[in-house]
């Protein structure tokens, strides 16, 4: 996912002579950094993270450098595409996604501060998580490697656990959460599925010159189940059994980022969310699907 | 393990005055460097791992700063107890396991060499693995973390997979081995037991002013199956329903350092082997067993 090509802010990532990178070629890490936060339940109504105000998250995110593009709300919460991914926000879970190089542990204090202010004292879990970065040498602060970004959660977590699961030298998955006997007792999951090196057919239908429209992704991705389908079809006679038929109440905010790139939120009652970023540049192409929802087809 | 205090040579562990450490308190890492590698058969009789001339081993110790304090042969391997651990050589296995502030894999290069210039060109597999360090802050060259000791090992195996299990912030165990298809053909499985933190009262008896010889060390082992025994009673009445009787074909070839300190390797047919070391001191106190032996009780 990819907002740093967006006319928001950061530097536009199909073109290489702009790059602010010093290495020969320009790299966007699609990969994102995982932050889930639960606080243990107050009970009082004002107590939700939901009125943490607009122009706080704005400056909470500016400070790890991202933005936000757009914003949705359903009955129990809100998401918002960045610039780098999505945020989503329900009464007492605080999910925070971001991905190219910004720095998202450097917002750990801040989220818990600003949690503190609308009176959540006590935090239930932490779910910080990634995959293993392309060119981890590029990130910046503690995220340059695992070890470091467990030493900033240690200072501020006791209890935290890090582990590594798959190979630590080719594609692995890192994860901190705390050693907590009794955690989140909300049924609840999270399914990410995160690809990389994707075809480059498929891959091109990510670019704003081929596509006008996010909507018209969005139908590409969730109007048929046909996996080889082109655009043109798929635009032309979407097929409506896919994910919509299996999720009909999912509210979408999607957006397709200049020149190139796909970020989506999708909402659903009960503080079920899907959300996938795709990062199309054949270079480093990436796409991730995240969801909480139980459901299977 | 900790032939560290040992008259052929390191600093004496009982004594923080002599300490070379720049830190305030003496700290010896008795958590071994634990290097296994087979060679793909050649099945010729000078094509043997044992075939290796001992100022050749004792070249290659000194480089990684161990030494040879004894050495036991059976009809199919040669097994070393060092100033810091063990080594085993068999025909075409070899098993390097060093404790404190060795640098075992500064070794590695040198031990393919060895075993080439005996007609071994093939490696099968190798795993090398250790627990996480007490203090890896003191050790020397890659040592300090797993990742540059995976780095080194990547240099010299394109098909090195590296893994973390357990909690990388608490104990864990690193291993990095091949990524082979098919690897040791023969049935092997290598069970490790590491221990730190132990009972003060049973760590008192490896140190040497307690116990006269390593024989009653290993008596007080094996002799007895109770787990709180003292040694005194031990001594005087070994129990022989120990591990003698469950192995008795085990050649035994012990040590007890001065001050303190225990390491044994015992040798049994078909290329069989135990090893315990003991690092008593109650700071940083630590025993591991390891044995390929598959019977069980």
């Amino acid at each position: 996912m990819n907002g740093h090509s967006l006319s928001v802010g950061a530097a536009p990532m199909c073109n290489t002579e702009n790059s602010p990178q010093t290495e020969h070629t320009w790299h966007y890490e699609g990969a994102e950094k995982l932050l889930e936060v639960w606080w243990k339940p107050v009970n009082k109504p004002e107590v939700d993270l939901r009125n943490i105000k607009r122009e706080k998250l704005v400056k909470l995110l500016d400070k790890i450098k991202c933005e936000i593009v757009s914003e949705t709300r359903t009955e129990d919460q809100v998401a918002y595409v960045l610039s780098e991914s999505s945020m989503f926000l329900s009464e007492r879970r605080f999910i925070l996604k971001t991905c190219g190089k910004t720095t998202l542990l450097f917002a750990m204090e801040d989220i818990l501060k600003l949690a503190r202010e609308i009176g959540f004292e006590d935090v239930e879990d932490i779910f910080y998580s990634r995959k293993n970065f392309l060119r981890p040498e590029l990130q910046v602060g503690p995220h340059k490697n695992f070890e470091d970004e467990v030493s900033v959660l240690d200072k501020i977590f006791p209890n935290g656990a890090a582990y590594v699961l798959g190979r630590m030298n080719g594609d692995c998955w890192y994860l901190y959460t705390l050693d907590v006997a009794l955690s989140v007792q909300e049924p609840d999951q999270t399914l990410e599925i995160l690809m990389s090196d994707l075809d480059r057919d498929v891959m091109a239908q990510f670019y704003k010159t081929d596509c006008t429209t996010a909507e018209e992704v969005s139908e590409l991705i969730f109007g048929s189940d046909e996996t080889d389908v082109t655009r043109t079809a798929a635009v032309k006679t979407p097929n409506k059994t896919g994910i919509s038929d299996l999720l009909p109440e999912l509210k979408i905010d999607a957006v397709l980022f200049d020149p190139c790139g796909y970020s989506m939120n999708g909402l659903l009652p009960n503080g079920g969310y899907v959300t996938i970023h795709v990062t199309p540049e054949p270079e480093f192409s990436y796409v991730s699907f995240e969801s909480n929802v139980s459901r299977v087809s």
